[in-house]
């Protein structure tokens, strides 16, 4: 279930709201850039893959700060020196600020930009950490669906794993996202009638162990469900299942393996369901995969038409989380403008507003990517930033069907997937990596940024 | 964000609802028991503890289908051949059954039931996929919490990792289920509006960052905190920015230290506080803490107050997620009552409603768990499962002030840990685990029951 507006204001960690005290009641009238980007790959990935924005834009034209947000405020005792024109200014909180953003379905890498917020800074700083949460899971669970479905070589891979998702709304999000990264559907139902994304499933273990017999189960299903039902065999023992549908005498869909060795009862039941004349019906699999599982299955010549894949994907299991960040690093005070930067000792940060660059051979592959500096232009480089909103709202409305803008999201996906170099696309660490370079200006303004630092006594 | 009811009966995996509808059109009225369980301990876990029975319930009683959800599964090809009976039922749909569960809070083991759960069968299916979110997702978090919580040895915990749990609904439930684990405060400021919990947090790198000059900084948001106040200190370098604070001559709460050398820099920070008289102004740590790090330093001596704990924690990084499963264990066709169980070549369930008997030694310790049949009864073996639920509604409605029942989940947590042997509260695998046996009573109708299944070949 997804909360529609108006958001909370209060959905954010505290220390946006002391920093935003401060800024109102110390009077700081700044207008500060964020940019939010992935420090470093998990293991063994070697691209990303954007989502979530159509919700963050969601979130930035809707989060309000109610009176009962605005008098838990000022219960807290650590608020309590802080003046009432910081509520007042609660009080009538919208996010006025621009934005630019990769489109969703977009490939990137470390480094790059996947938003980039221009603010009054409270409001920029107020907003950063919903932004964080909605981009990162989404981007988190389309990234891991880009494996799945790479794995599955062209077969359908349908997302299974809304029970072990991260509570409900993320359920809801992993479908989406994971249709975003080339999933064919879901089995959420919601995530259908919300976003309009394809829904598929058919029957559990407990169906077949409520009745007496396994056959009856699978006939009593199919009286309410004559077409295109999944049945599933592996209850009990997956060989006599397969020869009770065959007696049944009336071709299913297809059948389910969902335990077991599933590479031989494949082939077995393969033969089998030809032997019967059933050609047609299909071999779905499903129970604990993962795109690695699913590698080894198709390389080994598995008879399996599709994949349903439950926990491993709506929870991005070999990395349940991305080192995204949301970085301060331009400060416009008027009459002078700063470029930010952090040097301590493992976590540099580069100042200036940016934009990534996309250069693509001949063949349509992607050679590699520079991030320069917003303004700054590369003959054969392509901007991938796009301006999303002005002045607090969104330049395009979002669409009366969901599913358009998930679809082309989606149709993105697999076309930027197409331009990736083999060993890019690859379950293990390209090596090297995609290049990714910074922009000769940008390095200039770094090093600029770094001495200033230093000179005011900033770096010991 | 929550959402509050009611919430869409569509929350489920499409197959849940083939097989309700199945259950209706054939008119299969049998009343069915369901258990939700662990089935395995992730690698180098000991224990869970059980959270998020309170959402669990609030979803139970407000599940119903909208008659937009109803015309969306009508417009399913699929659901072609459903008869109007079952979208009549679903549109006076209620959950009305009964639930038992261990209260929040409570430390488990696999293969106990955590939440059991008996009704009509068509309801005990459709409310899995929702249940199984619910729970698994703060039970999750208890659990990780717990051996956070644990190696900070009494040292205060707080968990900061709204930014990178999955979405935003995940965030405000990791900040209540980490309270039940154990931790302090949050954070996440709308968990604190919304349950009560405590809030913490003072500024990020951002506002040094915006800031043309460190020690002006931190000035500047001591003039708005004057109390309590917790400035980073390690934007450019941790004994400048020490020293600068020092030099203002205005004591904060604390510092705070995100990055580096922790254990070294909170040896010179604390040497250099106590310096300037300031014995009582704590040092906090946080920056990529997980338990296994927060041992270390604890081990190692660190001069730390208290831990902020973000992404580990939020996402259970170890092991984002638990094999939790919802198993058919008993139909009840009115004149029979059949026990179900599953024995497919990996995934043996046991038979027959349950109840968790924990027997505890001398001086408060647990010695062992026994996994019976409800009914049974052992001396000196307390029932664990408590009926919280009937026709559908609550025992007892949910507290006015919804701290005071989180806080009786965390004194339950606290006393439950503080009965686990010494090898089971350890970070690595405890050898042997924790003994957990089933009755002789229950292994007897497992063996009985499998024998059924084999007899009336279902099983090969």
């Amino acid at each position: 279930m997804l909360p529609r507006g108006p958001f909370s204001g209060l959905l954010t960690d505290l220390y946006e709201l002391t920093m935003a005290a401060g800024y109102v009641q110390n009077r700081f009238n700044a207008r500060a850039t964020f940019e939010l980007f992935v420090r470093t790959l998990p293991r063994r990935r070697n691209y990303l893959v954007a989502a979530g924005l159509e919700q963050a834009l969601d979130f930035l034209e809707n989060v309000r700060f109610s009176s009962e947000d605005i008098s838990y405020l000022r219960g807290l005792p650590f608020f309590r020196h802080v003046q009432s024109d910081f509520f007042d200014y609660l009080s009538r909180f919208e996010f006025t600020g621009e934005v630019c953003a990769l489109p969703e379905g977009t490939i990137f890498f470390p480094g790059e930009p996947l938003l980039r917020v221009t603010a009054p800074i409270a409001e920029a700083q107020l907003v950063e950490t919903s932004l964080l949460s909605i981009l990162h899971f989404q981007t988190l669970i389309a990234s891991k669906a880009a494996r799945v479905t790479n794995a599955a070589s062209g077969r359908p891979v349908v997302e299974f794993g809304s029970r072990r998702a991260h509570g409900v709304e993320a359920g809801v999000l992993a479908a989406r996202a994971a249709f975003v990264g080339g999933c064919e559907g879901t089995s959420n139902t919601y995530a259908g009638r919300r976003f309009g994304i394809p829904v598929y499933g058919t029957q559990a273990h407990s169906w077949i162990m409520a009745h007496e017999d396994e056959a009856e189960a699978f006939r009593d299903f199919l009286s309410v469900f004559p077409e295109n039902s999944t049945l599933l065999v592996d209850t009990y023992d997956v060989r006599a299942a397969v020869e009770k549908i065959i007696a049944l005498g009336r071709k299913p869909g297809g059948v389910r393996l969902d335990s077991g060795d599933v590479l031989t009862d494949s082939l077995w039941v393969r033969r089998r369901l030809d032997q019967a004349g059933w050609h047609d019906a299909q071999i779905f699999a499903s129970g604990e995969l993962d795109e690695d599982r699913i590698e080894t299955l198709v390389q080994s010549g598995a008879s399996i038409d599709a994949f349903g894949v439950g926990t491993a994907l709506s929870t991005s299991a070999d990395s349940p989380n991305l080192g995204v960040i949301y970085k301060l690093v331009e400060v416009d005070l008027g009459d002078t403008v700063r470029n930010a930067a952090k040097f301590s000792q493992e976590k540099i940060t580069y100042p200036g507003r940016k934009q990534v660059f996309r250069f693509v051979e001949g063949e349509g592959k992607f050679s590699r990517d520079v991030i320069g500096l917003d303004g700054e232009s590369f003959q054969g480089g392509a901007p991938l930033l796009v301006l999303v909103m002005r002045g607090g709202r969104r330049l395009e409305a979002p669409e009366k069907d969901p599913l358009a803008g998930i679809e082309r999201a989606r149709k993105r996906f697999l076309a930027d997937r197409s331009g990736l170099p083999e060993p890019v696309l690859a379950l293990r660490a390209a090596e090297p990596p995609f290049p990714v370079r910074y922009s000769k200006q940008l390095e200039e303004l770094h090093d600029q940024v770094r001495q200033t630092v230093a000179k005011t006594a900033r770096i010991a």
